[in-house]
């Protein structure tokens, strides 16, 4: 019983402070601009859609955001999430390096969304806020606002990308249990989803029209507010829970990573991560190697542009620059739904252009090989969109057993995968194939990029 | 955030040893008996299914049994697990009770069950065993126990009830994600199945059938063991850990219970939280009120007969008193597959027939209703067995404020809903109702108890 494997933290030690990454930033992102002025947006600009708190946090540049307490008063329900030496899986590999994992699948909704959900639903019932609409694509980030709108009494309305909604039944039930309301997207319920509908009854929707929906109900009505489960500043501000909790348990385990790593689909589970980690090295600390992985089917930060883009394909939304596919990007079908967006989280696309972190990107297959030979090892079965950042950590620590180095990694564990277990059915079955996007497709959605001089 | 919420215990408060509630019964238990001689089994007649070092905690009347350095090592995983005191349920009932839980649900599995899977693949490997055969309903066991195989390097071959195992795809990817084999029963591998088969080809199966099969399987192969996940002594006894832990997690609470709640399907959850309270209570201690919460579709505690029965369908296993329902007993469907068990552990029974607890039965609406109760308050969503301890919870804290009281109220919620979601998709759409047994069913199935004089 020596070798300590788990390293907890009592609720006493959940942060007080969210940590800002823009105040330690050389220079500030490029500014978030009005679609039809190209003029940088103003708070009142954000309005319709956000309360007034959560707008000042997305453009503040103090360091430390206090974190209310009826919210700490949630995050009890399972923070601080534990932190794990990965030992078993360590062995099973033969490496010399020490990998190391914090685990967010232990919220209630079973990933990191849950951070930035309690909180928008706190500011929100703050702001009297009635309703909440939202969009999700595999029902992580639905779920999470559901359970944190039935903890304020907020009533949550979930756009659901109908392919998703049809797959993915016990998604929806959860969202149910919680008390909100699921409807399949393109919808009938929205001038957008109308539109979409008309062209095609059978739309299959993506994240860029359920996002749009939200935004429109959202836009229409003075009781009604939207929130966005990644990408925005104030999303990735909330998600450094989990890096400020793991420094000080990483401090426990006697170890400092040399290597972070996280999966990137909007970036929030990544940034929430490593920022916190990237503030101390701005402040003059050691400098660490950041690895962002994303899927090769959806690849922004590998091999999109970085150019002003709208966030929803029906271009609702402000400009934002980031790491981009284009809005009209579809990808292909792969099983990690958390990833499928065309955009990067500006911040994220920033600290890239800083050159403060590295990006790769990997296919399916060989995330799923990853994820089995960590549940074998870890009894953890990793979502689909973790074993993106699984399968970097265990590439990791065979290079440096090829290598004979020893660095210290840290990954996100960012969710369990109860709810994707077809997707393990499927690569059981040898049905799970790597996707590729298309490059004529990619060509034609950067060529649809919105002509800003800025 | 004076209130605490969560009492977390360091990897180093893992329980160094189980509780063996044998030690300090007044009377013992009846002997196990031989189904053909009648007479009491010996360690001989078991070997063929289990290693010795199991049958020997079978057996033994020593207080406290040593949990074994590897045993405690796999624990780390996810042990001790978390106690919380349910405020937010509490504010929802306003109830003047406090009510504390016990969550199971952390492990990989989800359930209490790799408490014991763990602790039996251990000793299996110890004693030079190449594989174990088991049974499971729901999946919860079977799941568990490829997990523990997965860690411990043991082949697992699961006989699952077929009608789980067509309903509950999500439940054998996990088993197949963990290396285990899973078959659904009855099946074309043992004369037990071709025997039902040969009747009925489409035969749904049931837990004793497949109880049979892995008996069979085991007892035909020098390489080949068995693994229960209930009802036995020793599997009780490895479930005590989290009892343990509760005690002194309660004390870190500052309360002490006085109402101790489990589901009961064939025991072991239930005995885990609540032996090492009834040995406080049976070396001096006081006393607390005991409840065991059943279904009234399958109610073995309220409605059975204290008698000695078989184990299984195919009548292999030795016979134990215990309170029964017939080993030819089919329930009718109801989503709580853990607790589809004609049976009732040995030790439970015996402690009931002792005057130490009480027995009450649910219908699944009921249950139903109060697990989204309590995930809208607490956010966890409870598998469909632990509901009915949710229930039982439920009803005694209003219980409380009807009369005046506040009792300090704990139960073990032994797992999470996640794999279950079909349950709560039926319960929303109004399609989930109450199922009674037949009661001519249950007579003839009593008519067929074997005559034992004991």
């Amino acid at each position: 019983m020596s070798e300590q494997t788990k390293f907890v933290l009592d609720e006493s030690r959940i942060p007080k402070c969210w940590y800002n990454l823009m105040a330690d930033l050389p220079t500030p992102p490029p500014p978030v601009l009005h679609p039809g002025t190209l003029e940088p947006v103003g708070p009142d600009d954000l309005a319709p859609l956000f309360p007034m708190s959560l707008i000042a946090q997305e453009v503040t540049t103090e360091r430390e955001v206090e974190i209310p307490d009826p919210v700490r008063e949630v995050y009890k329900l399972w923070r601080p999430s534990p932190l794990y030496r990965a030992r078993r899986l360590e062995r099973e590999l033969d490496t010399p390096a020490r990998i190391y994992y914090k685990y967010e699948g232990v919220s209630p909704a079973g990933s990191h969304k849950p951070n930035t959900a309690v909180a928008q639903a706190f500011y929100n019932k703050e702001a009297g806020v009635r309703r909440i609409a939202t969009e999700t694509g595999a029902g992580q980030w639905g779920s999470s606002l559901s359970f944190a709108g039935s903890v304020f009494g907020l009533e949550v309305e979930v756009f659901m990308v109908r392919v998703s909604y049809n797959q993915k039944p016990y998604r929806r039930a959860l969202m149910e249990t919680y008390g909100a309301r699921c409807v399949p997207s393109p919808s009938e319920y929205t001038n957008s989803g109308r539109a979409i509908l008309a062209q095609r009854a059978d739309h299959p929707g993506s994240l860029g029209i359920a996002i749009s929906e939200a935004v429109e109900i959202a836009a229409q009505h003075e009781d009604t507010k939207y929130a966005l489960g990644s990408v925005l500043n104030h999303v990735l501000l909330h998600q450094t829970v989990a890096g400020l909790e793991s420094i000080e348990q990483m401090a426990m385990a006697g170890d400092d990573p040399d290597i972070l790593i996280g999966c990137t689909g909007g970036g929030s589970n990544f940034a929430g991560l490593v920022f916190p980690y990237l503030g101390l090295q701005l402040r003059g600390g050691r400098s660490r190697r950041v690895i962002a992985v994303e899927p090769a089917a959806c690849p922004s930060l590998t091999r999109g542009q970085y150019a002003y883009d709208f966030g929803d394909t029906g271009h609702l939304t402000p400009l934002t620059k980031m790491h981009t596919l284009g809005s009209t990007f579809t990808p292909p079908g792969f099983h990690a739904g958390g990833l499928r967006y065309h955009g990067m989280a500006p911040l994220v696309s920033h600290a890239k252009e800083l050159g403060l972190l590295e990006a790769r990107a990997y296919h399916q297959r060989a995330c799923f090989e990853a994820g089995v030979i960590f549940a074998r090892a870890e009894g953890i079965v990793p979502a689909p969109e973790a074993n993106h950042a699984v399968r970097a950590a265990i590439d990791e620590a065979l290079h440096a057993k090829a290598s004979g180095t020893s660095p210290v990694i840290l990954f996100n564990l960012c969710g369990h995968g109860h709810f994707d277990m077809q997707a393990y059915i499927d690569f059981h079955s040898g049905k799970l194939t790597d996707q590729d996007y298309d490059e004529g497709e990619l060509a034609l959605a950067l060529s649809g990029l919105p002509s800003v001089k800025a």
